[in-house]
């Protein structure tokens, strides 16, 4: 089957609207992220080789070498959602008729959720880094390009929320509570400040134009 | 030339981070209003024909025509960003040897300046119909997919903030002041409680997980 990322965007926003469980809001949460990689990359791209930035050559160069690594591994999330989607789904399509079997199936759609709840996590991890490369772009990429440091962190933000209402519904269906609690614990570390954060990164890009 | 919509998701984001002037964040910011349009018609289409839902069956459909309809739109809108963006560097590329020269070039930057002000004005305006079509599907759609509402929100609400950032750099550009004045005055009528009424949206879905 054809990944998503190897789809048109236009074939994957209908994919997206269509009534086929995958790809979700998982999956587009990733794009988003992705999207926010991206666009650092193209801010430290267009700041690179100007004598003008050459006061920030290094900075950027490794801003880069990390934007282009989170835009790999974010691609790669779109991927790693719809495939836990559908390893659960599987998982809810097993037979229940006997007491045996409803306990094989409650256990494997537990252990699924486990992956299911960790899958957007790290998504929302990702995403925080790109929140964190967006300020960098702002604070010293290429004014003629700023405004993509500022499509980049809402980009980013928008990723960031969208996966953490994955985690919140997989961690909810959870019965071992201590993991679910832990993962929650670092959604919520992840998720402190993000808002103003992100808000004053735009900020920052807006004071610039 | 292919256009963005045509080409995969892979070489979509390769091509946002490359150092080539399009796509940039306006084309990010339309995708973003085409996935959250996207998302709302996958909350409708998950919704309609369930007998637990009937009784928004109507609702459904029309919020699924509107989210469609929006989604084509949106689609558009990424070509409409490079279309303006690769016109624009075209007049700057103009020559500007003699006095008859500069004022040809001056008045052809200015003429296109007005087509990029309103190529993003329209997108957000298309955004922050996602964010109102978003809020619906938040609050009537199916509640085993409610989770897409939230991110259709949050991208709607990204992509609402890229585009006006475009907005606000083509209109201080402008000579024309009154008509730079209009389309910011427009701007900030559809941005006025944007931010609030994302979050609420977004808070109404997380109530419901």
């Amino acid at each position: 089957m054809t990944e998503i990322k190897d789809k048109s965007v236009e074939t994957f926003l209908g994919e997206l609207a269509s009534k086929q469980a995958t790809p979700g809001g998982g999956s587009a949460a990733a794009v988003m992220g992705a999207q926010a990689a991206a666009l650092v990359s193209m801010v430290c791209n267009l700041t690179l080789g100007k004598p003008k930035y050459a006061a920030v050559e290094a900075d950027m160069q490794a801003l880069l070498a990390e934007s282009e690594a989170l835009r790999v591994t974010l691609i790669g999330m779109i991927k790693a959602d719809v495939d836990v989607f559908d390893k659960l789904m599987a998982c809810y399509g097993l037979p229940k008729a006997s007491d045996e079997e409803k306990a094989q199936r409650s256990a494997q759609i537990q252990w699924v959720l486990r992956e299911a709840t960790e899958v957007p996590l790290a998504c929302a991890k990702a995403c925080a880094k790109a929140v964190e490369l967006s300020r960098v772009a702002a604070e010293k990429g290429n004014l003629g390009v700023i405004s993509d440091a500022g499509v980049a962190v809402m980009a980013a933000y928008a990723g960031l929320k969208s996966a953490a209402l994955n985690v919140h519904i997989n961690a909810a269906s959870l019965k071992d509570r201590e993991f679910a609690e832990a993962k929650l614990a670092e959604l919520q570390a992840i998720m402190q400040n993000a808002d103003t954060e992100a808000e004053a990164i735009y900020q920052i890009v807006q004071g610039k134009l």
